[in-house]
């Protein structure tokens, strides 16, 4: 396998561009240009045909398997990208790109907004995981890649495999959807909403035009303490805490304080979740990103009807976990009956695991199996 | 039947007394007096042998079959309460009384410190659902009842009557616990401290110090939505809203703003549950009785074994609904099961319900027959 050639600057880690657009938007008008932060690792075969798309999901970024700029941790899914990993940088081009209205460089509503010169905020255009997938494929047009091996994505990430292949599916050999869902239900939507309404309560949101230096820290942590209930199964949260005091330095072993302390250790690591995420992530990102999610109906798209969003042009891989409350087995099983209905290549598996939606971001042998599966050895 | 002395000033609605105490308290420290704020309907039997005492959920109050003084809806349970209703007030008397902690005329944080003749605020002492049974224990000695021929509640109400049951065995003649818990688990905690840090974030709070024209609104407001969600089901969400628009004057059967208002139908409902709920209930209350529900873990009370909490003296019966995920059916069967081996004649039925924990406040003929065949007719 021949390498790409050296030195080409639009390939490797922590890599910007601005591109012309203008890319057309779901909620109309347009966005130019477009500026996208992405990362890939590994090298583009001669052929170009053995790029892997990585998406990421609500609050993750383009940092799949490099430490994140800002934290300093490991990359979000270093354990599955990699050298001789389930998705293998030896033989394949990985690219992982910061989503549309994100936070860590692509344009969204901390971005500078070309006709005032300051940063967007809540002026950015509202768009759609389908705006995200259409500038990703911009990207990868500047990169040289009309048609990628495969697509891949948990949660959010799913969503935008899901709305690659419906899309693009000349432009998708393979599409691995993990733990997501065709569309947000209600509850779904309640628990963004909740978010939303804790970040806009905040006296510092001050409708978007907040200072850097004075974020609404205060609602975006209680946003993300919500979303974390989310992502955690209710047996997951027994076995990991019950209700194990928090120790103290006069007491070891905890003590209720008959106070508004965190007694409880689910209770300090909810407010740990919550402190630590804002010093990472823009607030009004997360209010853009979370209505994407929302607003994501993939059948809506097609006139109503899920298996018209699908061809048979591309394989798929659906995987759930058992103990998944925010995007349930039902979700895949239900995108599984429309790609069955549309003759799409179609394999599912329901993984058991006690760490609820969470889990496809931790430590599963029996998800790399799976991913390592689907994905073959490649080209 | 006779009637009770007439002009007896301790019965009727919208009654309050002051009792002298002092109450000794689960945390330490005791109160003196104790302001209990609370309703009676019916008449006491002249054995004071058919007294039946409605405990009231996180946000309930004393006018269980009475309209809301501030809000002028009915009554939180008429449906139950009343001239031959389930809960017969021709042959029975209720009382209900607003819990120690909460806002309703009992003693609270938001009542009158003695010693500095200010709101207690946050200086009022953190209780328990043991303290708050045993304010009510104080009210029934003010009332002349030795013996309550049941104690009922749903929700917050059934922990206090299983606490009603374990700690004065001989005055509970008969325990009705619906859509209960004996221990806050792991995620009940996590949903409540996520409220209570949405309502410490909001500057309005100032410690608890704020004035009673400007109270924390935005923050308990969140706090609301979040607790909201947890007392529906994922089905009953779909089925009440789906992901149905919100109409507009514009736009009758709505149309998405690809902005930031209430799109969906959802978010406006959990909007106006959260804004709604500012105008009838204070903020410390919130703080207060969440923790008091956080700390309550029956079994701990009594040595880690929830068997030796119950005595055979009391009957029981448990309900449970199937699509509560709030205090699901696993957590009443564990109660049976400590019962049976407890040695107390118990029944549990498990109803159907697509409404989640709310099932218990809305109209359910099968939950009316069960609470009617277990109270029986009475004296």
């Amino acid at each position: 396998m021949a390498a790409a050639a050296p030195f080409d600057q639009r390939f490797g880690l922590d890599r910007r561009v601005v591109l012309p657009g203008p890319l057309a938007l779901d909620g109309g008008g347009s966005l130019a240009p477009v500026e996208i932060a992405y990362e890939t690792y590994g090298a583009l075969a001669p052929g170009a045909d053995n790029a892997i798309l990585v998406c990421h999901a609500l609050t993750g970024d383009q940092h799949v398997a490099s430490p994140h700029p800002r934290t300093g941790k490991p990359g979000w899914w270093e354990r599955m990208v990699g050298p001789g990993r389930p998705i293998d940088t030896d033989r394949r081009l990985v690219i992982c790109a910061n989503v549309l209205g994100s936070c860590m460089g692509s344009s969204g509503p901390a971005t500078t907004d070309p006709a005032t010169g300051r940063p967007w905020g809540m002026a950015f255009p509202v768009i759609t995981v389908r705006d995200m997938v259409r500038a990703q494929a911009l990207l990868l047009d500047h990169l040289g890649i009309g048609r990628l091996a495969a697509v891949v994505g948990g949660s959010m990430g799913g969503m935008q495999a899901l709305s690659w292949a419906a899309t693009f599916p000349a432009r998708v050999g393979a599409a691995l959807v993990i733990a997501s869902t065709a569309r947000h239900s209600a509850q779904n939507i309640a628990f963004h909403e909740l978010g939303r309404q804790a970040v806009m309560a905040d006296p510092r949101w001050k409708g978007g035009d907040y200072d850097a230096a004075e974020p609404p820290a205060a609602g975006l942590a209680v946003a993300r303490m919500a979303a974390h209930i989310t992502y955690l199964s209710e047996a997951g949260l027994t076995e990991k805490f019950g209700r194990r005091l928090q120790a103290r330095p006069d007491s070891p072993d905890g003590a209720k304080s008959f106070g508004f302390d965190a007694d409880f250790q689910v209770e300090s690591y909810l407010r740990h979740q919550g402190l630590s995420f804002v010093d990472r992530f823009d607030a009004n990102a997360y209010l853009y990103i979370t209505r994407a999610m929302d607003y994501f109906d993939l059948a809506e798209e097609h006139g109503g009807r899920l298996a018209d969003a699908f061809s048979p042009a591309t394989r798929f891989c659906l995987v759930s976990f058992d103990t998944d409350w925010l995007y349930p087995t039902a979700d895949a099983r239900a995108i599984v009956h429309a790609l069955n209905a549309a003759g799409a290549p179609t394999s599912f598996v329901e993984l058991s695991s006690p760490y609820g939606h969470d889990a496809f971001l931790l430590e599963s042998p029996a998800l790399d199996r799976v991913v390592r599966g689907f994905l073959g050895t490649g080209t």
